[in-house]
């Protein structure tokens, strides 16, 4: 399903060579229209790749025919070359569709540092635009896997009218966004004015929030891409649920295939003052690595909680402080709460309630823990 | 040596069984004057263990006879029961000096949410003192360690007069400080106004730049003692510098012992706007897990450098941005520099040098690798 579930896309995801396993590694997501609205948040790294860079500029125009990525190299700290075969890859595709180069999104994702083999990459254009297809929406997600283990997509179908993605990303998974692609597509009938407000409202809280190493991308893009082939408006408020439904469901899909995770930790500040202390606790927390070593070994150390709270700056007294782990509070008034024996960590899933006791405001942040398997995938990536 | 190696002290450590394991975890150390000045620095996590409360009282008249240390509890988190704890070890330490228990520091090391064991620790109290020895410098700084593998000690000694001191501190090390608990002392005859500018001169750009794993403690605690028993007044500056020295030493010791790490990590920032621009950048580097990750595997991964410099505030044009790991300037201009494989990374010392080519100024901070020992270790600490 993913991208081409909604009518009015094409997709494709072909072995371009630019991965030296020969796996795919290059797609092709066109909007056949009739409408071709788009809507792009990218990451705020100030260090931004080269297809980062070019797809802002193609963003302002707010209209986008055809999304071309390639896993293999991020194409990123790569200088004006960089650039250049970010500028080509755009017009090959240009030219294979007969649309405009400006037209064309461009996101790249693997290496930093290295540039893309180019001998491979504007064949595989021809090659993957030779397979366009209405259900080549799962080839697609499979060629953008870096690390993942597992290709990711989601489907939302309304009244009449659908909103569908994909998403790769595996590491560098923190605010700002979370290292990854991630186009989605709707056939409903609707401007960018309207794509960018949904888009922009659903990943402030569901992909900002995914924080699995607090480690910020050069490449991260979310797109959103509008056919209107489904001739249908919904109502702006149904329209960004479902938007925000299918961000939220690759936002857990991305935690889920972490790299080297054995937990997925959703951290619950509740009772904040503002909801940017609740976001501000909420990291602080998920950033622990002492504390993430610890849900590793399925210890319930509230102290680590505790000490993570309190280097943010947000309102709250010491001595009120509540903490529980999956349903126990193990820590009630900044102190010793109910018998930390009692907490079952048996499970993937670790639920850390944090009760700042200082407001009504709240806010979850989502993360993993840190494991051997991670340092072990990490410390070989590029060697 | 270690706090005995100045005149006019005392120290004594032994075991009293707070340690479940029967180590040595009890340490005192006394200033027997004629001076009795001090200063002292405190962790800044708003969530601060009984001990922080109590000296930060303590250290408000610039008098202290005493400083009581234990490892095995942090006494963090431990409600008004904890401060209770607190003020009857002050009170024992008084009462067997013969002294007022608002002279008496006391500092703890250990797990954070438990209750110390009192019936062990105040008998511990007598039994130390009991032990009091112009040599029990040594002795001292092996009590106050917790997963350290090595006692640290430092002295200096200037024309007349010296500075000499402990550490323990071995993972929840981040600046503000770093956790650990360090007592310093001289025989120099200055009052608590001087100690105090040439500690929190020191500690600024010693202990607050060690920041092994981001995590910062709710214990840190940093004591100058002076006893002018050398009846000697140093030069402000000289023995500012003779402070500096031994805290430098101490926060490498750190660095060196840090939970399993295998490399120390010195990261300069140079050609930054402001010392703040560099500091930033330096901490962002230092905190940035993929990197960390990939020293642990000796991969001179510059990538993850520059998006760890692309998160900061600080003032920098992308691609001016330089990088040079071990001497070789594997990213120039913000690309590509030259040959990732001339960087020989075989040994524990890594020189991280990230260039902003935005002024002038420069910071240094010491980091260490992340490793699948370290998550081994904090994975299991205190279950």
């Amino acid at each position: 399903m993913s991208v081409t579930a909604a009518k009015g896309f094409t997709a494709a995801g072909i072995a371009a060579g630019i991965k030296e396993n020969g796996n795919p590694d290059l797609a092709l997501v066109v909007n056949t229209g009739p409408r071709r609205a788009a809507a792009g948040v990218f990451t705020s790294n100030r260090v931004k790749a080269a297809p980062v860079l070019w797809s802002e500029q193609v963003l302002e125009s707010g209209q986008v025919s055809a999304v071309v990525l390639n896993s293999g190299g991020a194409n990123a700290c790569t200088g004006p070359k960089g650039f250049q075969d970010t500028h080509a890859t755009a017009e090959k595709v240009a030219e294979v569709l007969g649309r405009g180069a400006i037209e064309v999104a461009v996101c790249s994702t693997g290496l930093i540092g290295v540039l893309l083999p180019m001998d491979k990459l504007l064949p595989g254009v021809e090659k993957a635009a030779a397979s366009l297809s209405e259900h080549g929406g799962e080839k697609a997600a499979i060629a953008i896997k870096t690390t993942d283990t597992v290709h990711k997509t989601s489907v939302v179908t309304k009244d009449g009218w659908t909103v569908g993605g994909m998403a790769k990303g595996a590491g560098m998974l923190a605010p700002g966004l979370a290292t990854m692609l991630v186009v989605l597509t709707t056939d409903a009938d609707l401007d960018n004015d309207v794509l960018d407000k949904a888009l922009r409202a659903a990943t402030r809280t569901t992909f900002d929030r995914v924080d699995s190493d607090g480690c910020m991308s050069t490449n991260d893009t979310v797109l959103l891409l509008a056919s209107g082939a489904a001739g249908v408006t919904p109502e702006y408020e149904e329209f960004a649920e479902a938007v925000r439904q299918v961000c939220d469901d690759l936002g857990q899909q991305l935690i889920r295939d972490a790299e080297g995770a054995s937990k997925d930790i959703k951290v619950e500040v509740i009772n904040a003052a503002t909801e940017d202390d609740a976001v501000e606790v909420g990291r602080s927390i998920a950033r622990n690595n002492l504390l993430k070593c610890a849900i590793h070994g399925e210890d319930p150390n509230w102290g680590r909680v505790l000490s993570a709270i309190g280097t943010t700056q947000a309102v709250f007294e010491p001595d009120r402080l509540n903490v529980a782990i999956n349903g126990v509070w193990v820590c009630k008034n900044g102190g010793v709460g109910e018998d930390r024996e009692k907490v079952d960590m048996r499970y993937r899933e670790v639920h850390i309630v944090a009760d700042l006791a200082a407001g009504s405001e709240t806010a979850t942040i989502w993360t993993n823990d840190l494991t051997a398997d991670y340092v072990h995938e990490n410390s070989a990536y590029s060697s």
